[in-house]
């Protein structure tokens, strides 16, 4: 089914809408082209969003499908008018909320509106740029600061995972190699002693991560199937002998791979 | 209401479940507790989380919200039994879908089921690695390659927004610094000459960048508020006599810059 168009309709950045349309879409094996309409925060934009969503469903001789999260119940009304199988994401939600409160909603445009000036969003921003700057052993100032400092081999997924820690989570997360010399010493690191209680290791199988390192450097010793068994090998020892928590990132999304360190590192609530 | 808890109970990550449920929390004046419960994909797990969805609904003495992503009905049928108001998120959606689309919906488990191997993950990944090599202007090979260059002067959102957008988007965002030897010049660094079209600026009002920058160096010539002006005001007339498209990042978050800069360069559908 290409030729069927979803329309992702928000007052804000979509970004809800878009998540959550695309996680219901994954249960169907269809991949139809989808569109982002963002900010349509007036009568003016609804308007001309209509007039797309109809004009692209006459082109495919199909109703596009609409997921919708819009506070504003007159630009909703307009959405809702469109040749259109159109999901109103909020009030399925919000009505059923309002009486179990026992409040009526506020109707605030948009989950990131003013989130520039909240101690939430400056709490991100400040975690991205400690773990840009606490990325791969590159500093160890302030590595008492850390939340979570993730330890592996070269090219393991350390990286994405802390940043995706530090943006999604607000988590100071730290990362820091493992190295031949650790395992000629069998040693951790000395920036780390001290902070074994902090570390969290990532271990990957040896054939995907010489998969991984053939990329950036092709027919290296570094890349070499047999380098990479011996440094996850030694790797995974030396987490053992230390007593660190580790998970395998082979097959695993850094969105899983984060998930299940939140889960240890903070596994009580969750406090916004 | 500081004694209301809301769990987000997925059999994947649950960050669909958490992403909009937050957004429709945003809609009420409340600040409850929140809990995530992932990975929550046997029958065994289900009773564990019921039971304790029950246990802190008694203590609070309210039943707490629950939103729920889950494939299995038998897992689902678990949640629903808690004392609870459940908000079961994928069936409101998917059965009039599957109606729609004339198919059944394969029942896949979590959004990022096996999202490891997709060639849309590996893009996303290799556009962090990107973005990260080419961070404030640290490398300039391959800038042919980006797909974005922001460009802006020190600290006004250049790095967490290529970062995000690598992450989020799977665009290659580089990011370049304009510095005062630029604004001499007044003219663009050579490293961007013939990607002008790449280019799109963030500009930021003076006072917030004069706080940003204190910050990290306080009661600096960097920091100071006569600075601070003079390199917005260069900065923008660099960007006004080049014809670089720009925006101000004051009153935005990065997913709103994000949002907007997408908006921008990839007008279109978009393909997954």
């Amino acid at each position: 089914m290409p030729n069927r168009s979803v329309f992702f309709v928000s007052d804000g950045t979509g970004i809800a809408a878009e998540t959550f349309g695309n996680s219901i879409l994954a249960q169907f094996d269809i991949r139809p082209h989808r569109v982002r309409l963002p900010f349509i925060d007036s009568v003016e934009k609804a308007v001309r969003a209509v007039e797309r969503i109809n004009e692209i469903g006459q082109a495919e001789g199909k109703p596009p499908v609409v997921f919708v999260t819009l506070v504003n119940p007159d630009v909703l009304d307009i959405i809702k008018s469109a040749r259109a199988l159109v999901f109103d994401m909020f009030n399925s939600f919000v009505q059923p909320l309002e009486m179990a409160f026992g409040m009526k909603s506020n109707h605030r445009i948009g989950r990131f509106s003013d989130a520039a000036y909240s101690p939430q969003y400056h709490n991100r921003i400040d975690a991205i740029n400690f773990s840009l700057l606490h990325d791969d052993g590159q500093s160890t100032q302030n590595l008492i600061d850390a939340e979570v400092i993730l330890v592996g081999v070269s090219r393991c997924g350390k990286t994405p995972t802390s940043l995706y820690l530090a943006m999604q989570h607000g988590v100071r997360a730290a990362n820091y190699p493992l190295i031949p010399d650790d395992f000629e010493r069998m040693r951790l690191p000395d920036s780390l002693t001290g902070l074994r209680h902090k570390l969290f290791g990532l271990t990957i199988a040896p054939d995907r991560l010489s998969e991984i390192r053939s990329e950036r450097r092709p027919d290296s010793r570094y890349a070499a199937l047999d380098n990479c068994r011996y440094e996850v090998s030694e790797a995974e020892k030396l987490m053992r002998r230390e007593g660190i928590r580790w998970l395998s990132s082979t097959h695993k999304s850094i969105e899983e791979i984060a998930t299940t360190i939140l889960q240890q590192i903070r596994p009580d609530r969750l406090e916004y």
